[in-house]
């Protein structure tokens, strides 16, 4: 077997189990048991010494971070992607950039707090509120982006881009639960985005997902939380 | 001309100017005048709406993201990291999106904390002194790495991780102004880190960059505030 995915269902991992099926390319899973918070243990800080989910195990690396792991996908498979010599690469690279250092760590700010600014609620309030207010400009420009249809992002052609904005909109609708981003957050905002994720929820890809990770029939523009076969999201 | 560098003294550009002068490329600046807050005049969001800095025009496109430029001349010129193809690839992503993720926005909020909590100095207090723990600790995490040497980090050959990697040691013993990190940071404590941070003392390329932006002869081991031929770090 050439990938092993280590997982929870729900989490950042999803990206990666979407962009392997799209890839169509085989691929083992290890849960990582969340509910005993089995990413702190030895063994999978032995993996990723961050604690975080997803891990993937190559042929050549034990690869973590997301948005690395995207890109090494793209770049061995040369789909999903402009590949490295593309004019379009440059301006690829820079969102998948931005979504991963700017969107992506807004949100653990917004589920997490605690991990940030520590136990005090108050001061967790501040920071919540406030990086929702950043998460909505991020997501603004992306909309921009969208409309633009530049050929790695919201076009006919799914994008590793396309995954990791659609599952992003999908956990700032649900978490943190049980309340969800629901009394601040509407996709509705971004017709651009919540188009592209429409369309990916006829992805076969996103499908195999779905009933792998038990999301329900539209993950994205209508997501309710997780009913997984195995493991728990949070 | 090839490329144009928009920039300020001793801020993110710095890396890209380190870069461009180890791959021999020419390259213009323009100068961001922090001190009038260009950064986020119409014109400059309009090369980069996030308004942050750098920007680095290229013959395909306006680029913005340190980690996303960076990597996007390692693979048009083929050197500074592995290529696409190569198998310690995944391995060289892995940590260059943990540093640009992970490692950059964790000093961000210790130096811009109203950013992300807004103005209530406590709170800010709060936020600044869990990340400087965060910080250690993942300057730990990215020790253990350079103790491996491992060809693209911390080795004979440098890398542009090498050169994200200390600026990032000399921006956390120098800001935020005028206090610094004294209080709490000493880049004795991570001896390979100290080790790769001399070595690119020496490097050409470097020299380049301190009388670019003036920035003293030790800009990463011991450095003292710039004292740029123009413009502002701040």
């Amino acid at each position: 077997m050439t990938y092993r995915l280590h997982y929870a269902p729900d989490n950042a991992s999803l990206i990666v189990r979407i962009t392997l099926e799209e890839l169509r390319q085989p691929y083992e899973t290890t849960l990582v048991d969340r509910a005993a918070k089995a990413q702190k243990s030895l063994g999978f800080l032995a993996l990723n010494p961050s604690g975080l989910i997803p891990v993937l195990e190559t042929p050549h690396a034990v690869m973590f971070e997301t948005g690395a792991i995207l890109l090494w996908l793209v770049d061995r498979h040369e789909r999903l992607g402009p590949p490295p010599d593309d004019t379009q690469r440059g301006d690829f690279l820079k969102w998948l950039f931005f979504v991963a250092n700017t969107l992506h760590p807004a949100l653990r700010m917004v589920f997490y707090p605690d991990q940030y600014v520590g136990t005090d609620e108050a001061t967790q309030g501040r920071l919540r509120s406030h990086m929702q207010g950043e998460i909505t400009r991020h997501l603004d420009k992306l909309e921009l982006v969208a409309a633009k249809s530049p050929g790695w992002f919201a076009g006919p052609d799914v994008s590793v881009l396309d995954f990791y904005v659609a599952a992003i909109l999908r956990w700032l609708a649900l978490y943190p639960a049980p309340k969800g981003g629901a009394d601040w957050f509407s996709i509705d905002q971004w017709p651009h985005l919540y188009e592209m994720a429409t369309r990916l929820e006829h992805c076969r890809c996103v499908t195999a997902a779905i009933k792998a990770e038990g999301l329900g029939q539209t993950p994205f523009t209508a997501p309710r939380y997780p009913t997984p076969p195995e493991g728990s999201a949070t």
